[in-house]
């Protein structure tokens, strides 16, 4: 059976986003990036899609909104207000669709019990153990890992889908520049004061960007390095300001210090050419392939001694594994098998 | 048609109280003692009732527990997942009962359209303008307001019920003593600063109860005043707590600076023969009547004032009216009749 044919333009499918940032996010928003990519790209591969999101999102896809701004962009709404009116709102209008396909963390399990559409849930990651009681009540719905490595025991996973790229927003940086680049979340968990210490042991620029999730932790570990020319912070940055990053960048440092759950940026950034040194830990063996796209290491020297071998990478090379195994088409290939399975177990229940 | 013929012991009603502390609250929690007290009534009288609230919980109704412990008892679980797994839980099991009374805020409504059976929400207050968002798009539900006083516009009250206590856990206490007592959470909202300023002016001994929920406020406003003789800060107290202090008190200052949703201490107070003196915000003239069972007042000085004419209050006196009007037997009746209309507009849709 070749992919195109699992497409089902008489299925209608709803994509909930979450409703913290704009779909697609404006800055930061890893998981409404994904939830308007897997939208786009359905839309694309002629699928009736409704996306669930902020009002100011932009999709091709049927927008239903409950709110006009997501909460982080908006003081005036009540985060957990927004979230039981975004949910409910989806959940409402169940009876209008073949699937709901959730990226919005736990919450909506809560609903999937009281609808009879089948409900398909995009795991982007576990904040904390305190959730698992809630994935072990519905432990039986339908699930989706980003990763192999990011699975917890127990769970109804019909499989993995990596998380797919808009390529064209990334193009080919052909021969880059001399700094190193680090671009996520400032948070111990991200490695930041990891990546300033391989930038002063190999002597290169570093160039940080990314919203500071942990106030305290800029203050004490990374503020204190800045000095406006060797290592030097930026802030968050948009799609423009990312591949403004990767012009200039030898290579991304992503020294995450807790199991990565995907990684998106790693990905961004082998779109663009840019080798990537990662520190191998959760899916970063699965997003980045060792000696190939980038270097797994296990410390800050090794680290060090990959930035000497920056030069073995083959930037071309690193795009085309992007464009095979991380672009949206893949990814909505990925997907469409499963709401494929998932349509063929429900019809077999009422059957 | 009399309250008794409103009982109906062949409707099913599923209580659903917070799930932050138990029901009834070991002691701070007003809506797990409303929550409470409404379910034992309604057994009293021969309901039907299924209790949704934390495992620990002490009832005569069927338990139905999502959790062992309230989340505020329990350092390993997450508020919000708890919030989910227990609401949820009596949504995903409405079709066993008549009607779902709701005591638990706004988040319920969002399950309401998903599911056959009416739900009721008693409204034990709005805790911001953000949350009225949720409570507008589902105005067309059915509220009761817990005094006339606390209303939102365009919701679709059915009656105000009073909030009704237990009144053998507070026995009156005929004479009682020479000392101010404050009872409530210290925050400015309850107007702890007022009392210790009436306490002083008066020259008579203050003592304060209740959890610190604003820390801030104790530091600047409340402690620098303690001297553990004048003015004494206890902590949180326990229904035995409370009757001791209702056992030397001449009175219990409330003072509050916001409208005052029902006042539940308020009653406990009365319940004990111990005269209220309360600002007159919010529900305190539907719950306190001046010059019968305490003083209404504007004002500091009117406070103090009125301290000087706790004498005209007849102790009995206060704890009759409370039995009348604030008793779980009249609450109950209260709800009898709201869950009667309830049926009978359910009845209509269907035929």
């Amino acid at each position: 059976m070749s992919s195109n044919s699992m497409r089902n333009p008489n299925k209608r499918v709803a994509i909930l986003s979450p409703i913290a940032w704009r779909t697609p996010p404006r800055q930061y928003g890893a998981w409404e990036t994904v939830a308007s990519n897997v939208t786009e790209g359905l839309v694309a591969r002629g699928w009736d899609v409704t996306l669930f999101a902020s009002g100011d999102s932009v999709t091709r896809a049927h927008l239903v909104a409950a709110l006009d701004r997501g909460y982080e962009e908006d003081p005036t709404i009540d985060s957990k207000v927004a979230e039981y009116l975004h949910i409910s709102g989806a959940f409402e209008l169940a009876a209008e669709f073949d699937l709901i396909h959730s990226h919005y963390d736990f919450m909506p399990l809560s609903y999937t019990r009281l609808i009879k559409t089948p409900v398909l849930t995009t795991i982007h990651g576990f904040s904390s153990p305190k959730i698992m009681p809630i994935y072990q009540k519905y432990r039986n719905g339908y699930f989706v890992s980003v990763s192999n490595s990011d699975r917890a025991t127990g769970l109804n996973y019909l499989a993995t889908v990596y998380n797919g790229i808009d390529l064209s927003l990334y193009p080919l940086q052909e021969r880059g520049g001399n700094d190193l680049i680090f671009l996520a979340r400032i948070h111990p968990d991200k490695g930041v004061h990891l990546a300033i210490e391989v930038a002063r042991l190999s002597g290169m620029h570093l160039i940080i960007a990314g919203i500071i999730q942990d106030q305290a932790y800029f203050r004490e570990q990374v503020q204190p390095h800045l000095d406006d020319q060797n290592i030097v912070y930026i802030g968050p940055v948009d799609v423009a300001g990312k591949n403004a990053l990767f012009a200039r960048a030898r290579a991304l440092l992503h020294l995450n210090t807790i199991p990565e759950r995907f990684g998106l940026v790693l990905v961004e950034a082998n779109a663009a050419g840019v080798p990537v040194i990662a520190m191998d830990l959760g899916s970063c063996r699965e997003v980045i392939e060792d000696g190939q796209t980038g270097f797994l290491v296990a410390n800050v020297n090794e680290a060090v001694q990959a930035i000497g071998r920056i030069s073995e990478i083959d930037r071309p090379a690193c795009r085309s594994r992007v464009q095979q195994r991380f672009s949206i088409e893949t990814m909505v290939q990925g997907y469409e098998r499963v709401y494929s399975t998932i349509f063929d177990l429900e019809a077999q229940k009422r059957s």
